[in-house]
């Protein structure tokens, strides 16, 4: 799909990027991540092409995401749907740029609990990063509620001894800050490079849901993922019971 | 399955028992509950009998299973292989007879955290039966690290708010005593009544692993709840990640 959509953006295919767009949102997506991929050339263009091309035919939130604050700048520039900036790290040089950003554009942000000084290695530098992004938004005047804190999930089959420490790093966000902040995980990571990627992936999602996660970066065309989330939901009481909960929740 | 269970129990039909536990254990049961039925006329004859002829086939530990003490005062009786007693309640009734016999024969022991005056509404009143019940087993002198504390699993159609409540009961199980007592619960009761029953069972199991839960009775046969908890340990860091950490663990 990756190398498709590649594809398509370098030769202006606006309808297949439109098509996966509105596939995404017809499995229940709450908002669409913009990414340019790897091989763009020339992102700057990208960015607000793709912006404006995907609000054609939505206005879901959409999530700008690069690493580059120039590229995420240029989205915003081309944007009048709802935003998600993805994101900011613990680095001075790039909250400086993106959390006046997300304030000038109202938008919400990704921080992920990650610096120039590598992954993070436990929960308590999970915790020390994510404090760091938490006060700086103070300083700008950003609203912590519309800052998503992300532990940085880690593939089970490298560092299996981390992932309670991403777990448990999820529960105490909340209590970083009054209001708090909320959290996120990119989903797919916890099983790269393994060989059943799936039940990986929808195990992980339950036990973080239980661990009072808020959002998640995730493929919304996996079926079972999204019945094992809904189902989270429901032992949460995040929605009310009906027998036919899995099908009034895809109405939704 | 129960009917037949049943029926072979009451016509003393030793095979058919016999090949219901050898399924259970080559599903990956590591016990077997063994229960007489609501039909049984004469569970002090049955339950010896049961007793008897499944351990002609295995010598897993069993669970004797009964709500009256001398049904499993007479299948402790019988018993050579490893036990475990299911269960007492927090009635000193049920614990006064059922905790010395635990210390007599040796055996592990559920703790339901129920009383006669009705099931627990928070996790409040499963944490005050749960240390009722640890009180009761140390001054018997019953080791606390083989104590299952059960927290009353509810279905979730009917008690959706408590969820959360029996989750975190779980967790603090462990600290109400040093040794800690270990947790155990019932699993089907949470989806009783509901149209996807294996979805809820798998979902609410791998939230508990991630509480800390220690045991479940559960269908060792739903090879889909099977994945899913072994998916959790993994990720729990349990046990150690290989490519084929499914067929590894079922291997063992």
């Amino acid at each position: 799909m990756y190398a498709e959509i590649g594809k398509a953006i370098k030769e202006r295919n606006k309808s297949a990027i439109q098509k996966c767009a509105l596939e995404q949102i017809k499995a229940g997506a709450d908002a669409l991540d913009i990414n340019c991929g790897p091989a763009s050339k020339k992102p700057i263009e990208d960015m607000p092409w793709l912006v404006e091309i995907v609000q054609e035919v939505t206005d879901k939130p959409l999530a700008l995401d690069s690493s580059k604050p120039q590229v995420i700048e240029a989205g915003l520039k081309a944007a009048k749907n709802k935003l998600i900036i993805n994101s900011t790290t613990a680095d001075p040089e790039k909250i400086d740029i993106l959390v006046p950003l997300a304030k000038q554009y109202n938008t919400k942000l990704i921080g992920l609990t990650i610096s120039a000084k590598g992954i993070p290695q436990n929960k308590d530098q999970r915790l020390e990063l994510a404090a760091t992004i938490v006060a700086a938004c103070s300083e700008h005047g950003f609203p912590i509620e519309n800052l998503y804190l992300d532990p940085i999930v880690l593939p089970v089959n490298v560092a299996q001894a981390q992932m309670k420490d991403i777990l448990d790093s999820i529960n105490e966000f909340k209590i970083i800050s009054e209001p708090s902040p909320k959290s996120i995980v990119g989903l797919s990571n916890v099983s790269q490079g393994t060989s059943v990627r799936s039940l990986i992936n929808r195990t992980f999602l339950v036990m973080a849901a239980a661990s009072g996660l808020d959002a998640a970066i995730l493929d919304p065309l996996d079926k079972e993922l999204v019945d094992a989330l809904i189902s989270a939901e429901l032992i949460l009481n995040k929605q009310i019971y009906c027998d036919s909960y899995l099908e009034a929740y895809r109405k939704k």
